[in-house]
C-alpha cells in the first residue's frame, strides 16, 4: 500500500477527471447501486454533478470537495472561449450552485473557495480557457492532497489499535468517501498492512445503509474480517466486549472539536463512554471549519422522510405518519478521546490543542 | 376505552378463535404486511401458527403465549375422538413442537405449561374432546386475562407520565403484540385517555421495523402524535429533550429485574441514563420469569442474517460478509427507573420488590 493505489480498492477510483480542461468528464462511481452493481457515472455538466451530490451517488466529505471542484470545472466548459467577464461570473454562480447542494460537510465549501480564490488569482493575466487549465490542475491537486492526507491519517492513527482487537465503526469513512484510502478506514487499512489482526463491526447505518453497502465491501476487498450490525446492536456488541474502540470520519468539525458526522455518531460516542472505549474521529484538516466556535452552530440537514419511510422501494411507516430524519449529528468534543488528522494525533480534544496542531506548517 | 375494546384498535383483533373446539380456527392479523395491507391469516393446525410465531406474523411475547395456547387446541383436533393415551401424548407433542419456535419470550412457556398442567388436571376425569373443550376455555382465559393485564398496566402506568410531553419507544409493545392494548403502549393510551398531551417518537427497529411499521400504525389509530425516526437517531432526539421518558415492553424478566426485550433496547436504557431520563419497562407477570437469578441466564434468540442483508428483497450486504442479528438484549435491573406490571409500579427494581409484587394475590 502507498500514496499512489487506487481510491477503492476494487482498481476503479472513487472519481477521477478524464480528458481536457475543455472537454473532460468527471467519472465516478455511483455509490446508490454498490454492493450489489459497480456502475460508473459520467458527468458531462455540473448539474449532473450537483445531482450526484444531493442524492448521494458521490459522498462522504472529503470526496464530496473533490467533485465539487471538478464540477465547477465542468460548469465553466461552456464560456471556456467567452468573454473574461462573463467566464468569471459564470464561476461564481456555478460555485454558488454547487454550495447549495449539501449544507452540513465543510469540505465542499474548502473546496470551492479554494477554486475561487485560484479562478481569481489567474484572473487578468490569462486568458478564460487558460483559467479553466489552471483551476483544472487545482482540482487535480485538491484530490492528490487528499489522497495523501488520507494515507498520513492511517499512519498516524494506527498505533492506537493494538493488535488482535475489535474495532466499531459507523457509516463509510473509507475510500468510497475520498479520493483514496480514506479517513477512519485508513486507519484500519493502516493497522491491517502493519500486521495488526482486526475484527471490524461495521454499523449498517441507517436510513441509507453506508454501512452495509460500502465500508463492509471495502474491507471484504482489503481481506480484512468485518460483520455488520443493526446500528441498534452497538451497544450490545460493546458490552460483549467484541470491540475495544469505535473509530468514525467526520463531515464538520468546530474549532473547540465538536463534531458533526453521520446520525448516529453521538449516540456511539455516549455509549462508548458508558463502556469505557475510546471513542475516535478521523478526519483531515479539510474537515476543521475553525470559523465555527462550537458544534452548536454546525448547520445539520433535514433530510427527506422518504429516506426511512420508503426504505428500498417499499412502504415502511403508515402514509401521514411523520418522519424526522437529520443526516447528524454532533458529537460533542469531551467524548472524544482524540481527533485524527494528516499532521498527527489531537490529543486532548480542547480549543488549544486543535488551533496548534492545524495551524502547523506541514 | 375499557378492557372490552377490541386489540388492534382497528376493530380487528390481533387473534381471535373462531368456532367450536373440534373444528375451530385461530385468526390472526399476519403482521408481516402492516402497514400496507391488513391481511388476516387463518390457522387450520398447529403448523400453521408454529410458522406464524416463527416468521413473526404474530409477535410481541404475550401475543406469543396466547397463539400457542390456542395453537395447543389445533393440535389436538386431529385426536379429539381418540384413544385418551394418544390425545395425552399428543399434548406434550405439540406443546414441546410450540415451545420450540422462539426462545426468549417466557410468556410463551409459561402459556404453554399452564396448558398443559389443564390437560392433566382434566386426564381420567374427562374424555379427549371434554379435555379439548377445557383446554379452549383455559387459551380464551388466558387471552382474556391478558387483555385485562395489559389494561391494568396501562391505569398504573401513566401516572409516571405528565401532560404535555415527550415519550420514546422501541418495537411494538402495543395491542399487536398483546391480546389488547399492549404494554408500553397501553401506559401511553391510558395517558392519552386521561387528557394528557403527548408526543410519541417510535424508533422504527431493525431489522424488522416494527416501529415504524406497528407502532406507529397504532399510535396513527389513536389519534397520538407519532414521530417515526432511525433507531440510531434516539440520542438526539434525547439531547434535543424532545422526549422525558423511555417506555418499552418485555420479552423476559429475571429474578432481579434483568429485561430482556428487543435488540436496541439496552441502548436506549444506557443512552436514557447518559441523558438522565427515565426509563421505564412495562410487562404483565406472565413476562416475570422468577427462575432465572439475572439476565445472563436468558437465552437470546439469534435469527437468520436475511433480516439485515436482504431488507425488503434487496441485497443490502455484499455476499459473503458476516452479520451478527441478535434479536433481544438484556437491560440490566440498575438501569431501570421503574417495572409496570398489573400489579402495580415495582420500584426500586430489585429482587426483593419483584418478588413481593409479583407474589401479591390480585
Amino acid at each position: 500500500m502507498n500514496p499512489s493505489a487506487t481510491a477503492s480498492t476494487a482498481n476503479v477510483p472513487t472519481l477521477r477527471w478524464n480528458g481536457k480542461p475543455e472537454n473532460g468528464r468527471l467519472v465516478l462511481i455511483d455509490q446508490t447501486h454498490l454492493p450489489s452493481e459497480l456502475r460508473m457515472l459520467e458527468c458531462r455538466d455540473v448539474e449532473t454533478v450537483g445531482e450526484a451530490i444531493c442524492s448521494l451517488r458521490v459522498r462522504g466529505a472529503p470526496a464530496i470537495g473533490i467533485a465539487a471542484a471538478y464540477g465547477l470545472c465542468l460548469g465553466l466548459q461552456p464560456v471556456a472561449f467567452a468573454d473574461e467577464t462573463i467566464f468569471h461570473e459564470r464561476l461564481l454562480q456555478v460555485a454558488d450552485f454547487l454550495a447549495g447542494t449539501r449544507p452540513t460537510a465543510v469540505n465542499l465549501f474548502w473546496a470551492l473557495n479554494r477554486m475561487k480564490q485560484k479562478g481569481a488569482e489567474l484572473r487578468g493575466v490569462h486568458s478564460p480557457i487558460e483559467t479553466l487549465t489552471g483551476l483544472l490542475a487545482e482540482a487535480k491537486a485538491i484530490e492528490e492532497e487528499d489522497r495523501q492526507m488520507c494515507w498520513d491519517i492511517g499512519q498516524h492513527g494506527q498505533v492506537l489499535l493494538e493488535d488482535d482487537t475489535g474495532v466499531l465503526t459507523h457509516c463509510n469513512a473509507g475510500g468510497l468517501a475520498t479520493a483514496a484510502f480514506g479517513t477512519a478506514l485508513s486507519v484500519l487499512y493502516a493497522a491491517h498492512q502493519a500486521g495488526k489482526r482486526l475484527h471490524v463491526y461495521a454499523d449498517e447505518t441507517r436510513p441509507l445503509l453506508q454501512g452495509a453497502r460500502l465500508t463492509s465491501w471495502e474491507l471484504q476487498q482489503w481481506g480484512i474480517p468485518v460483520t455488520v450490525i443493526c446500528d441498534s446492536a452497538a451497544a450490545q456488541v460493546m458490552r460483549q466486549q467484541r470491540v475495544s474502540a469505535v473509530i468514525t470520519g467526520a463531515d464538520r468539525i468546530a474549532a473547540n472539536g465538536d463534531s458533526a458526522n453521520k446520525i448516529g455518531t453521538y449516540s456511539l460516542a455516549c455509549l462508548a463512554a458508558a463502556h469505557k472505549i475510546p471513542f475516535y474521529i478521523a478526519a483531515p484538516s479539510s474537515t476543521f471549519d475553525l470559523s465555527l466556535p462550537t458544534g452548536q452552530e454546525i448547520p445539520i440537514e433535514q433530510r427527506s422522510s422518504e429516506e426511512v419511510s420508503r426504505a428500498f422501494g417499499r412502504q415502511t411507516v403508515p402514509h401521514g405518519v411523520d418522519v424526522y430524519n437529520p443526516a447528524f449529528d454532533v458529537t460533542p468534543a469531551e467524548l472524544i478521546h482524540a481527533l485524527i488528522c494528516e499532521k498527527g494525533i489531537i490529543q486532548p480534544v480542547t480549543k488549544e490543542r486543535i488551533a496548534e496542531v492545524i495551524s502547523e506548517e506541514t
